[in-house]
């Protein structure tokens, strides 16, 4: 079960979030396998200078990047993680004109029982309550 | 000690929101037994299609989601948790008119030398400094 | 490899948010002695009434909050920490004009493989892909 925190830059259009917001998600369920509606995500629009980050660190040239933090329930393998960053990339790509360079994603895990998703119920620990 | 996120769509006010602060607040008092005066705040007011969650996912039929990210010490029991949720959701509901069903809840632990809360000082090992 | 959520107040200037990431960055570098290109920073400027926070707990005197949530790999040991309060409060206070008192910092730790800052590659754990 992740949240999705999404931090854009102020030349994303609202269909650009949209589609990033999109991509992401899509790329949680195929390479992650969360169902289809598992889907929480905040998308936040910042103003000039709001969103620092270097240009060349680690080889990648970045120029406008989208920051995507996901917090998800531990016990992923390296491989599917892996495989979601470069899902991510691959969809925000092509679905929103988002170059691979200026996609920069973190993950922070926690437990099961560190998950409400509604009226108050822990659901991955007691089903829908 | 937590820090609390929260994030909310444009059709609550701000006093809904100020009340929405106040419940969480309350119900960390009263389900964790932190101190009334360990109270660390951020509310982020989002437009239009910013806040992006299933309206049925697992059975709940969500409408206007407040996602309420709590980040604070480890150590907490299951049954702690599951009554600090059970709380905040019967606090938003009472004071801040906000449905059972868009309370989305999520915990992120940490250690305490990871908290510094004024002065340079890690409180939670080293005291007042 | 860190990411730095900074979140200030409607009294902060432009210019003393630039100063405030800077700060902070620096700190980093010094402190934990994290690469100079290693900075990605998301600040977010609020409205009144959207950062609360106990004016006096644990005997701090606060008046004007600036949050610093800093997403980092684990492994620094107690004392980088302590010394990494201790230089952004420094800078944040010579440089940004900030109270130290008001310097809130939270830690959350993740791992090497829970990083990708461009390209879709791990680079923590795959280099430069």
């Amino acid at each position: 079960m992740p949240v999705v925190r999404i931090s854009a830059g102020p030349d994303r259009s609202v269909s650009a979030l949209t589609a990033i917001a999109e991509g992401v998600h899509r790329a949680l369920v195929t390479a992650i396998e969360i169902p289809e509606g598992d889907r929480f995500q905040i998308i936040h629009r910042h103003g000039e200078n709001e969103l620092i980050f270097d240009p060349e660190y680690m080889g990648v040239e970045r120029r406008d990047v989208v920051f995507v933090q996901i917090t998800l329930v531990a016990g992923r393998t390296d491989e599917r993680k892996k495989r979601l960053y470069q899902e991510i990339v691959a969809n925000l790509e092509s679905g929103a004109g988002v170059r691979r360079e200026d996609v920069v994603i973190t993950l922070t895990e926690n437990d099961r029982v560190d998950w409400s998703i509604g009226n108050g119920v822990a659901q991955l620990v007691d089903g829908t309550g």
